[in-house]
């Protein structure tokens, strides 16, 4: 008998109806000889109310006290999805973040989990009940309300999982799974069976935001196995684990996109050290996520150029942050920017162990006449941003360069 | 410096701007040198569209997890309403009955308060705060989610004031305070400026419905003086708490008055042990509140005669439960049920120091030409029944008779 967490999102509990679906699949998981946890979000449009009204009484409402508001939410559902399995005949209990032993620590709205006692939980499953956990809340030490922020309910269900030794966690959504790339894009994207926690990570940081990377990084840190798979049909989805032998057989898993980029160039620094931590903190300090940060620096004339690729939604608050520092650096400082970029990572584990990924990837690019803005790698990615215009058609012949079409053999 | 609990129910805080007002309120109180601890229900609505949900799903819902989800309505206000008061300037924290430590016993939908734990209310009590305090809800000692039931809100608030020895519980509400009678059938009925737990409680079981009989009793046992006021506006209401020796001087201090009565003779029956037991007993199986009863035996016959009061709506039950006992008991058992009638309670602790008061009473109700059905007396009460039709001319006779529209000297 398996033990399976099984998470579903605001929008498949977003009715009445879907919530009985919900406790009809669950039941049907049950009744195949398996152990079920669910682990749910707020209703769909529920939290989003509740933010509502805060704002009404207060623009910046209280971030402890949207905490307790905003948990009323996932503990509606919890109470109406254990409801709805009792009425399917499934012994059935709902479980609070609290009663889950989901212990927080950090700022409210985004508390990160730092301990579980599952001792109720697994009190109840002995019992033979069937659970139905509130994703996205927890609590402190001396007791009070946390939510986890954005994709809190998948880390609830992974933490779960690893506290209770799940044998599998299943993550339903609106995907089907994770696949080579994304299939409005390449119309041969292939889902992938399996792919690694590592790989994941990548594909997460390089917009395909099937999950928040936190989740996986919980997931990889305690072994947890976890499958993506969609919450409308029963096909497998996509098992995310630890890296086995055979995976280094791929070179490249998939390919992901981001759209919507910004490039800020300065150049014209004098190379002195402390000078990127400088502007780097300028920018920090204006909460602007960086994502590619290239530097180098002329021999001829000792002057240092950096760039970086940000939303291009920041670009101008970036501009705004850099332009008193400069000035208060050296009057030969230049800034340009350029909107209207995307980014294309291919990842996968392979890449260790074979070489020439990049000059496939590059020749992919040259031979459809797409120019290669920036470049950035790690060990088991190759990043290039390219003119916003080009990205579709750079994915499909990098897919193709890779023959992601195919499964591997 | 006093420490003033207030209890605010659904229609005053049934909108974001009424949770203003509410907070505009409290910050007054604290302004005016007190401590405040606000008690609130859910928003008016909140509660009745969650029970809609459940009966979506299951005619019957779990109490269980009946109570996780209604449990989230006052979860909501609290946050809702200290963010009104922090937006208003007010340090505020919401608590929940859990963080209120508020434990209880008994059934889920109608739990009972066992143990008050303030420690982290009075923490934050020392931290300056001022709380806002769920109503309605508190947590087993294995940590399960429970509701107090009908007029649980006022309970938590009597409570609360309990285990933190407040000054005074203010239970603000949408009457002025408590009448000498129903000042919609008694024209000059006068608002009282104090009454006794003991008078407060026969007025409730009579039918003043201002507060619920276990929140009066809770008020008794552990000494809270409690003050029911309007939360519409700033006039002084009526203060309930232990009778002191002034208090005799007055005979009567009110009237209350039940309207849709009926009434179930049983005549015929074997002066036997355990007639009584066997008959009482059909009816609380059925789930038949009785109110006033009465019973005697004709020396003549032997045979007992047995009359009960009840709401009118229960009478075809009552029947229903008695018709096959009485048939299994005795062939010569007969039944007579009359509808349409109503009770008038005369109350008041003076009556155990004066005499003539039923006299005086009776007197006042012949002079009108008002028949007596079944009379009933406690310590402090004297009840009797009349013809529905002439309750309001009843009422006011008495009222008469006993000067009540006079404040004593």
């Amino acid at each position: 008998m398996a033990l399976i967490v099984q998470k579903y999102g605001g929008t498949s509990v977003g009715s009445i109806d879907r919530i009985r679906n919900v406790a009809a699949r669950m039941k049907q998981t049950r009744d195949e000889g398996n152990q079920v946890i669910g682990v749910v979000s707020a209703m769909s449009g529920v939290t989003d109310g509740l933010i509502g009204m805060a704002k009404e009484l207060d623009e910046n409402p209280s971030e402890r006290e949207l905490d307790v508001l905003l948990a009323t939410g996932e503990q509606q559902t919890i109470a109406l999805v254990a409801m709805a399995l009792l009425a399917q005949g499934v012994d059935a209990a709902s479980i609070t973040g609290r009663q889950a032993g989901i212990f927080t620590t950090g700022s409210h709205t985004r508390g990160r989990i730092s301990n579980m006692d599952p001792t109720l939980m697994k009190r109840f499953i002995d019992e033979g009940k069937t659970l139905v956990v509130a994703g996205f809340q927890g609590i402190t030490v001396d007791g009070m309300v946390h939510t986890l922020g954005r994709g809190g309910s998948d880390l609830t269900a992974i933490a779960v999982a690893a506290a209770l030794k799940a044998d599998v966690c299943q993550i339903l959504t609106d995907v089907d799974g994770v696949y080579t790339c994304d299939p409005r894009v390449v119309k041969n994207a292939r889902k992938l069976p399996e792919i690694s926690y590592d790989e994941m990570l990548e594909m997460a940081s390089s917009g395909s935001k099937v999950m928040q990377s936190r989740s996986v990084e919980f997931a990889k840190k305690f072994g947890v196995v976890f499958e993506v798979r969609s919450s409308l049909n029963d096909n497998p989805g996509t098992l995310v684990l630890e890296e086995h032998p055979n995976m280094e057989n791929v070179v490249i898993r998939g390919i992901s996109i981001e759209r919507s980029q910004a490039r800020v160039t300065i150049s014209g620094i004098p190379d002195l050290p402390g000078m990127s931590g400088k502007i780097l903190g300028v920018l920090a300090d204006a909460e602007i996520n960086l994502d590619m940060i290239v530097s180098n620096t002329s021999n001829d004339d000792n002057l240092s150029r950096h760039s970086f690729t940000m939303h291009s939604t920041d670009l101008g608050k970036a501009q705004a942050a850099l332009k008193p520092l400069l000035a208060e650096l050296t009057p030969n400082a230049q800034i340009q920017t350029e909107a209207g970029i995307a980014k294309l990572s291919a990842v996968g584990i392979g890449m260790r162990s074979h070489s020439g990924v990049a000059a496939t990837m590059f020749k992919a690019l040259g031979d459809k006449g797409i120019n290669i803005g920036m470049i950035s790698t790690s060990e088991i990615k190759i990043a290039v941003t390219v003119d916003e215009v080009h990205i579709e058609d750079a994915a499909r012949a990098v897919h193709d360069a890779f023959g992601l079409d195919k499964a591997p053999v």
